[in-house]
């Protein structure tokens, strides 16, 4: 095992290759080399360890699994919440040829492509004053909001794309207060927010009556149940940010497309790679596909997190090998719009076990 | 054919299928009730024929049809390069329930969540010095280019992505001038520009020579060519704005995907909707996941093309109600980047026949 301060290419690969292997004997879910690079890159990038996460675009399950194998090796070490690359570590990806991140994102809209600004002044006024006594983000439901920014952006990409003025939107899930968001621009025709958590449902029907919301209702729902029948191919827009499980995620956007009115109705969900690898992407591309949709839109990195209060105890944490708590975002999701182009054949079944975790959760 | 200021209901409807069914009829390319929405919303929001050719996301083949039935029906007027609608077609898209389009482009980077001001300032300043003296876009090779800004913001994207430092780029068709872009960073190891125009070659050629830009090349190449050995498995990215009938453009994207190295390799090129329905779009989806590929980023309307001079030549020309020439862009494209997750069986075979036209090419 060379600790040298230099690494000839061949034996930069070989350790490489031998880090990558070790990973994949330890862990069920893929690892790839592009994802070592990626990993390095971050590495390369920051020592702050959620900078690291958020630069890194690789399931933390295994990112945590590579930062260890990092550290027994002797290229990183980690204290006080701190990732650093060793001498040995950062002459390892220079002879990979690993190079820093360079970040592009436009700082005006934080990388969206849309600016929340351009909603009317008086919708965000109002939503930020609503946000201020939001139900907290708990760990019973795998709840972690998105900035209150996030949602605004959400809401001016859907009206800008024609899915909001006068439709019938229907939110699954909404601690992100997706329909508070859209019901303040007076611009869907209704607005229905399903959730299984009875503070969301309360705090939203609160909210539609001080506010005069009259188009808007929260109802309380468990996704693991069949749809309403009252609620079948009624909506023109779904919102939804799902769980990350490929059984829960399949379930949800099916609950979604149910519906759905029928062909040209859209639907929007997040999927990060804290909790997604890619190949876990292209599986679920293949089953929108296969559900007879296209997909429109797909922008990393849209959707921001609020750190979550019970951030210690989700799984995850203790696969860290140094901590600290986090001081921004590091927790971001990519948003994706889909539209139906022909309506899939899908039951209305009710679905059992736990459809909220999978080999990659890691925040639960 | 009612020609009274409103419209009730379920005969707003009827007329809406029938003008759909009229169009389909003629077209041999889809034309869907949301289509008709976006083109209706458009035709709402401005009497500009290029912004309503923008702002409807349908492809202008089918466009036109509509626009042509609404005059023939009485809905429309088109004079003078403006399109109105009149009292009874506001009033038939009132009684749709269509609405607008309430854009929310950010525009600071102009809609592409990059800002390639985070390149260093010499090379947007050099690019532009370059782009000064560029060969005109000529119909001969279905040439547009985009705008310097997104030529730029391209690079920046996948600077960001880790596409670009210490890494071999291949540009399949260079009229944007990526591969100059690309190279006056200093990132990649190595740029090869291939062009089936002397005119482009040479003039990147000039510009490598006269700039040093020792890592960038030009050679020309016809890609109904198989893609010449030496390569076949070498490069870690390729660029492209490909054709849009399907087979040029599958043959272009499999001329790069011979091209990259192996798994973890990325590609991007653009789509857009002048010229590709959605159901085209949900083909290509296919075709790209069935060559082990996954999607990562979809940036629709990232790149904006600078007006061609040929524009008055161009098939669809004829098609358009009424000429004016377009003072702003129009012709937009979305972005997408692609990765490799295995290595497709791909044949390099010569292609055969005009591959650059299919029932929904406008441009050429
Ligand atoms: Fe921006």
């Amino acid at each position: 095992m060379p600790h040298t301060k230099t690494f000839p290419e061949t034996s930069a690969v070989e350790l490489r290759d031998r880090l990558l292997e070790t990973v994949r004997q330890q862990m069920p879910v893929p690892f790839t080399e592009r994802d070592a690079e990626r990993a390095l890159a971050a590495l390369l990038t920051t020592d702050n360890l959620w900078e690291a996460i958020r630069l890194s675009r690789v399931p933390l399950r295994v990112l945590s699994a590579f930062w260890h194998r990092l550290i027994a090796e002797g290229l990183l070490e980690a204290h006080d919440g701190a990732l650093r690359l060793t001498e040995s570590g950062q002459a390892l990806a220079q002879a990979l040829g690993v190079a820093p991140v360079r970040e592009a994102t436009c700082v005006h809209c934080e990388g969206r492509s849309v600016d929340y600004r351009t909603l009317p002044e008086d919708v965000v006024e109002r939503f930020a004053e609503i946000c201020r006594h939001r139900p907290e983000a708990i760990q019973d439901y795998d709840q972690g909001f998105v900035t209150e920014a996030t949602t605004l952006a959400r809401i001016a990409f859907a009206w800008h794309r024609g899915d909001l003025e006068g439709k019938q939107l229907l939110v699954l899930g909404d601690d992100d207060l997706m329909s508070i968001a859209a019901a303040l621009t007076g611009a869907p025709a209704y607005v229905l927010a399903v959730d299984i958590d009875d503070r969301l449902i309360q705090f939203i029907n609160d909210v539609a009556r001080r506010e005069g919301l009259d188009r808007l209702e929260a109802v309380r729902y468990d996704l693991r149940e069949p749809l309403p029948t009252s609620w079948l191919r009624k909506f023109d827009t779904f919102m939804t940010d799902p769980t990350e499980s490929f059984l829960g995620f399949k379930t949800t956007i099916e609950r979604g497309l149910l519906a759905l009115r029928g062909p040209g109705c859209a639907g929007y969900f997040g999927l990060t790679h804290v909790e997604s690898s890619y190949e876990k992407w292209a599986q679920i591309q293949r089953f929108l596909l296969d559900s007879g949709v296209v997909l429109t839109d797909l922008i990393d990195d849209f959707s921001a997190y609020v750190n979550w209060g019970y951030i210690e105890s989700m799984r995850s944490w203790e696969w860290l090998p140094t901590h600290r708590l986090p001081e921004r975002p590091w927790y971001y999701s990519a948003l994706h719009r889909i539209e139906l182009l022909r309506t899939p054949a899908l039951e209305n079944a009710a679905v059992e076990g736990d459809i909220f975790t999978d080999e990659e959760a890691a925040t639960t």
